[in-house]
């Protein structure tokens, strides 16, 4: 027998949260509480708006708010029932918690590697460039035909790639991506099943090795010579290798060409991929770039990812992808199966800000501050700290790669430097345990000669032991 | 004994290719080609200028180029030594290949589901949001403190789902993501690891589970019941589950408030974690929006998935997850380690957007309007292919699931519309094989009346086998 429903109840007409708000959670709370039990009849809409003082439709919502949420249910000529409930409690509401820690400030500190200085970026000439999308194709930002990103964008980076890195691609093999990282990660999504292996350079770049690991691939290290990574031994054949041959993250130094000859022959062999990632190439501060070992092979087995994360901001998240011919259609089908992750938004104005020529004006003004600075911090790391250990110039990059003489242990020293304001990320953390590699990675580009100064002095203080 | 170099070489003095490459070039290829040996000597800058009628510092920038790419070496008392190259012969540069396929455009035919209808789009309200961050704050499109992303757009949304969705949260507990699918990925990679198993709805949304399936996660199937899906089975402890309890993907329907307690009942003792995918929660036609579950479970074992994708374009690619405040530091660390996609770009502009109410006056306008073209594909069905099967109204979402009769098999119909410029996705490729569901999905938000009337009319004729 359905019993009626009593439900305690008044309404706080003073109240911001609206009537029908009001009486929704009323009954809400009274089934959860179990105070309306499961077969229990509700008052006809037209009785029970009369008691509450309420217009009866507001009380037709109610129900029909109620029942699609499946509290209650419509049962011919019986009328609202109350569903069935289960008896778990719940704990009470809560209040916000609004006394969370702080936001972790992500200002990079001295002298952390890999960071443009962003105030030189001409944040005004870029907010030009978006401007004008905003004024003469606001739809470009939303919308676009192809799936690998905007055309516009894809014409410039074919042309950026053609003048600046040897590769002749179609715009066609061109695949907008959300940053090198996610780049990456596709590749290996798309190329790659879990118990392939992968070869690695060792040691790399982290997030890499770490995406790999997730995915079950079985990591085939390469080591770092003179030459470059070095080649897969026979018996290995990892079905890709990923490798920075422009400029080895994080030691430095460029692959030679033997060794790009051997890589290319070996991938032939093997019909194995390269990936390049080629992720700072246009810091070059003696001679011209060096040409990508994607355009060395012509495409055929490496695949090369580019990024504008060093150049901008990381925070704009574009990166390509240049893909063989024949791995279009392969690459298309994974795209699709798991989802694109670029916006679409700033690539008409990244277009527009390539072609307008605004983009190569400010990348030949960092590459001359960058410069300096780093003949900066190489005086300094010369004077000052020397007898800790020793570098090799590259004349490249964005960071240096100082060794330490064996008496210190990186770790300690970057934690030691850490705590005083110095970032100097330790280079064994970027390998493998079994791999001895005892240094600190040094920014230079972020930061001004007083504070190269400054840091340098706090990192000779901490192997002196005066922390 | 070094060699003594012969190149034949004259310079192009009308080509547009400067002479500092042009003399490169022939190096390079001379040593490639294995005219030039391993070891054998350069001519002194001086003289090699002299004869080729250059300046001395272009043939010194020369060498220095070849030194740095590893074709020459500089030995002391010696002069500039080729260095060894190894014979693998590589296939003559070709033609840049411009004759790829056309790009397959990607312009949704109907009745694609999912999609929103962008000529609905306000895009000068959207551009007049973007164009004030370029005059009033052109760096925020491209820095900011917050790892997790602008903290302006992370507080309208923790605003937006307290009034939309009942989740109290605050914006320390909100993460800026790539899209929806991105912020599913970012919570695989955080919770789980290769060989857990992880609970999916069946049938589900495809490239989740094409994810788990990549990190080599064990899925447990969840069935779609009445009440939405089913509870995990004693003897089964996923790690996580994720589930779209407001309106479930793809079949429609909204999850009983009894299973969601279940859910969270079971969640909590497993202590396992529910992931609820909020997708498409905006558009229910009758009634309010339905409470999310992370609101009902407090966010105590619910993270939260939401997504711009279906308001503004899906290329926008701005996502969130809201986590439980204990999880805060372990994203932060798995961000960290995978790298981010969301980018900062759209961020600033897209709070503002939500701040001065242009978002809620777009989402009404296309409710309004959805909510008309839902009811009129929907008497095109009852009209015109009742025969042919059934299907339940669930007043919510941007499509419909219609069930076939058994005499008709799902992908063969699709097939076949396909090829007739009607798109109605088989609901068997939402699930494994071994649950059976034959049906089109069929969207109606982005189709206008005659769009529809054409599309129903061409099912109708495959499945009276007039095609």
């Amino acid at each position: 027998m359905a019993q009626k429903a009593n439900i305690p109840f008044s309404i706080d007409r003073t109240s911001r949260i609206p009537m029908f708000e009001q009486i929704c959670s009323a009954i809400r709370q009274a089934i959860i509480d179990g105070d309306l039990v499961e077969g229990t009849k509700l008052a006809p809409s037209r009785s029970f708006a009369a008691d509450l003082g309420v217009s009866r439709s507001t009380i037709v919502t109610v129900y029909d708010q109620l029942c699609a949420e499946g509290y209650i249910t419509s049962v011919p000529r019986s009328g609202m029932l109350v569903c069935a409930i289960s008896e778990t409690q719940f704990k009470p509401r809560q209040e916000i918690q609004n006394r969370f820690e702080d936001e972790v400030q992500t200002l990079p500190q001295p002298l952390l590697g890999g960071q443009p200085d962003m105030e030189l970026f001409p944040h005004r000439q870029w907010a030009k460039a978006v401007a004008k999308v905003c004024r003469t194709n606001p739809q470009a930002m939303l919308l676009g035909g192809g799936r690998f990103g905007n055309f516009e964008l894809r014409k410039a980076i074919a042309s950026h790639v053609l003048d600046w890195r040897g590769i002749e691609a179609s715009p066609h093999q061109i695949i907008i991506t959300a940053g090198s990282t996610d780049a990456l990660g596709i590749c290996i999504r798309t190329l790659a099943k879990a118990g392939d292996s992968i070869g690695l350079e060792n040691p790399g770049y982290p997030p890499v090795r770490n995406f790999a690991k997730a995915m079950q691939l079985v990591p085939v290290d390469l080591k770092i010579g003179d030459q470059g990574a070095e080649v897969p031994l026979p018996g290995q054949t990892p079905r890709l290798s990923i490798l920075t041959p422009s400029n080895q993250s994080p030691l430095g130094g460029v692959m030679s060409p033997r060794r790009r000859q051997e890589f290319v022959a070996w991938a032939k062999r093997h019909k194995a991929w390269i990936i390049e990632d080629d992720y700072d190439s246009e810091f070059r501060y003696a001679g011209h770039p060096i040409p990508a070992l994607a355009g060395f092979d012509h495409l055929d087995r490496t695949i090369y990812v580019g990024s504008f994360a060093k150049i901008f901001s990381n925070l704009l998240r574009i990166g390509y992808l240049i893909v063989p011919a024949e791995l279009i259609g392969k690459f298309r089908v994974s795209l699709e199966r798991f989802g694109f992750s670029a916006s679409y938004m700033p690539q008409q104005a990244l277009a527009e800000f390539i072609q307008t020529g605004a983009f190569y004006h400010h990348l030949r003004k960092v590459r001359r501050i960058y410069k300096e600075r780093r003949k900066y911090l190489i005086g300094r790391l010369s004077a000052d700290l020397a007898e800790f250990g020793w570098f090799t110039d590259h004349q490249a990059g964005m960071q240096i790669a100082f060794h330490l003489r064996t008496s210190f242990q990186d770790t300690v020293v970057s934690e030691k430097a850490e705590k005083l304001g110095v970032t100097a990320q330790p280079l064994s953390s970027f390998g493998t345990s079994d791999v001895s590699y005892n240094g600190l990675i040094l920014g230079f580009c972020n930061y001004t000669e007083p504070e190269i100064d400054r840091a340098v002095a706090t990192l000779r203080q901490v192997m002196l032991g005066q922390y």
